[in-house]
């Protein structure tokens, strides 16, 4: 089954041979034949092109229907009669750039809606396609081919790349982005950070003004409903291809490098400096002032307080090296294991002796209350 | 003190026998008493309809002014001189069709407010109400008596069924909806997902074009602000029933299974499958492709890496079933107690023996640093 | 470096003793000196005011080209040759003063935008700035000076104070607020709660009628993609001054007292009462029905499932008073280091006498399979 086109437009069909350059796969034979789309492995059909990467689903590839799939050699054997193995080092690579071939971006269609705002000196580049409802700022820069849809809001002196993407209810201010960047709907971005001072005396919040920007890379990417901080001073950075996930926080004079990778609802305080290609998983949190090195991975949900070396995989709440966090789960739950068998054979002993304490043995349960 | 009528109408008045066969209680002596509408127990006077379903509240059921109440049986001799108990065996439950009946789901006042976009071919089903500047999609089809709020946008191919609520600034796109589908303010639902491959030779991250839908079965509540995400082959599926609270993140090609609740802020990543009625509570996380079987239950903060059996209460990041949880909690409680007696002891000794040592007592304090 | 004037006007320039009073500061020689902004210790220059709060920024000071700095009493000393140290006891506050002198709040530009929607019997106070596309419902009523942002929805019958500032995209509905109350972009009030009733035969959630408002205290402020629910028959309230960071949830009936600070992605579940001046750290979550004292501190990630008492710092999930949880966490530390060495033992005294036994010792990385 091909993408529903009610919603999906798709390119092609295009030739195996142009689908194995695409999968950076060799040579082919039958390099003519046409191909209609890409589907999953379950829904493919002859006509389709699927991929294998996730050893999980290899026993979906032993049923599936599809014409051809990208997958690697050490599983290339065990494609099903019939199909045809586009054999790849990196075959969601190889599947990313397939899909691509036959659903392309949307490309801009040039125009400005009658009921969307342009302010005054808002300089709107060649080919923009400005939706219903959408505001652009006085004096704000868009460069060519940007999309804004629906109710987006580019707010005064932004300058945004070419190529650029904001999606419905998407807001972006104070802020100066690169070209193909991307904000999914509802990503507000150039909010006032959190920052005050409170007064010792009254308790009173005093807000400190912030008045840095948001700089975003060439190719940044902020999820649905993400939230991104301008700088209180100096800027709020991020380096070119950071990809940021839906509902992520991103706090003001956090500095990310280059392809910074922040999984769904993971939250970064203020001043935090990540180096490249740093991956922070689902749900993690990383404590204001702190520095994390180059392609180090913080666990979903973990708390990071300390800096982080690079490279360095840490895990748990206050994080700590994975090696170690596992080795205290392990530990912990031989210790409660055991517990639990002394517990018993005094049990057993106490009903042979018919003898009777104030046992300490329902700590665990009577926690649950 | 009934609803605020600056926000709230009310029906009504209603008779006791009205208000006791819609709260499933038996037979009630003076079922001809009008009451005017429901209150908590601590603001309802003579004229209005409570609710005891919480034994935390017994206190506030003491000195309760209301008329009546809707309660369980073993809590009904509790109720004070004046107030009609209403017994039944699911109090809460009763009470919901109680204040239903005063306070009815608010009907769609047909009609296309003229700033709203309706664009080329959408169908807008009878009785539809259509918002200031709700912008409806090309060829997106909305069922009978829909209502669209201010702002909302409803993308292009979309369909809902009948009688869907949109609020204001929640958007749908790649959609297909039930009847009765509510989407709270914010609402994100078909985004693309977080799919991309990482070429490892040069990190640059590369999109996989997400061509799946969202499929909402009839009666799914989405919470404000929170985001769903389009499958990125096959598609994301919500059974009919499911709850969403509030900022919740739910991954693509994700399906739940009927009737799930998922508590605020709670996330599920991508591919992961739960059965019908599960609960996940707030700020909980499932890992990718994880499954968790039928009316499972997910703690609040836990981190499930695993599947999930039927019936079965995890706790904790790594999730783990909840006896064995509370088991190493209270273990490790024990462990830090004794380790502070025995210091304590031999820092006694010390100054008896007027010693001194590189103690490590301070260990525990010292991480505070 | 000031401030970028395409996003922030500046007035100024001051002088050095106006800049000192907003301080704090006592007396300053060369008082007429002007200053023309503020700037962070690194960009600073010889116009700019800076300021030193945090220890960890003492090298920035040194090679700071800042004309003054805000500064306490310990660390004036510290000040290159070429800066005035303004000293007071509470530099960020003083700092906070001497920025607002700089960047004060944007005033509104009276007028409504023709886009506006303004409902049948809405009041709208002297000076409000109403931008484009903004709605305000039926018989709203706006106080003096207030901002509504593009897009901005403010539901029927709502009340909002003087100067209240409705950033882009914000929504309020079923809500009384105070002056000077701030929702940033995204921010969701008066939503409905997560309010049903599961009826244990079939399992369908009925929905319970959520009929109550939510109440804003003078000054609160609502971080960006923040929710608060209303209540579900009383109200939610949150105290004057409260400050909510962004992606934050407040659930139906929770009251906040007086300055309360909830930092970004925490959760308080319904029904919960905070004291006056409580803190929940990022990320933290509180569970339904609990009381915490005034001024208690929820840590980061907490998970707090029981009361709280006044003045208490709680971490960890379950949460627990911080020392003892950090005393847990020593005494895990110590028993996972211990484990490890034992091990290393037994394999030294194996390998020498050539046994071989189903050895436990890879316990802990099994675990991460």
């Amino acid at each position: 089954m091909a993408a529903d086109p009610r919603f999906f437009a798709t390119a092609g069909p295009h030739s195996l041979a142009a689908i194995a350059a695409a999968a950076g796969a060799g040579d082919v034979p039958d390099g003519a034949r046409l191909f209609a789309g890409v589907a999953p492995l379950q829904t493919a059909g002859p006509d389709d092109v699927s991929f294998l990467d996730n050893r999980r689903y290899a026993a979906a590839l032993a049923t599936s229907r599809a014409g051809a799939v990208v997958i690697a050699a050490a599983m290339a054997g065990k494609v099903p009669a019939g199909c045809i193995p586009l054999v790849t080092s990196q075959p969601y690579l190889g599947f990313a750039r397939v899909a691509t071939l036959f659903h392309p971006q949307p490309k801009a269609r040039p125009g400005v809606h009658p009921g969307a705002v342009i302010g005054a000196g808002a300089e709107i580049g060649e080919g923009c396609e400005i939706g219903a409802y959408a505001v652009v700022g006085a004096g704000a820069v868009l460069g060519k081919g940007c999309i804004l849809e629906p109710h987006a809001v580019v707010g005064a002196g932004v300058v945004l790349g070419a190529r650029c993407r904001i999606h419905s209810h998407a807001s972006i201010c104070h802020a100066i982005a690169g070209d193909e960047v991307v904000l999914n709907a509802g990503a507000r971005i150039g909010g006032e950070g959190f920052g005050f001072a409170t007064d010792a005396t009254t308790g009173r919040h005093v807000t400190v003004p912030q008045v840095g920007r948001v700089i975003l890379g060439d190719g940044c990417e902020i999820g649905a409903n993400s939230t991104v901080d301008r700088g209180s001073g100096g800027d709020t950075v991020l380096g070119p291809g950071c990809r940021l996930d839906n509902l992520v926080q991103i706090g003001h004079n956090v500095r990310l490098g280059k392809g910074c990778v922040i999984v769904a609802m993971a939250g970064i305080a203020g001043s935090v400096t990540l180096g490249d290609y740093v991956v922070v998983a689902a749900q993690g949190g990383i404590a204001g002032h702190v520095t994390v090195g180059d392609r180090a991975r913080i666990g979903a949900q973990a708390g990071v307080m300390q800096d982080v070396e690079a490279g360095t995989d840490v895990l748990g709440s206050p994080a700590q090296p994975s090696r170690e966090k596992w080795r205290q789960i392990a530990v912990l739950r031989r210790l409660a294991t055991a517990a639990i068998e002394a517990e018993r054979k005094a049990a057993v002993q106490k009903v042979a002796g018919q003898g009777r304490t104030d046992s300490e043995r329902n700590d665990g349960t009577r926690e649950q209350g």
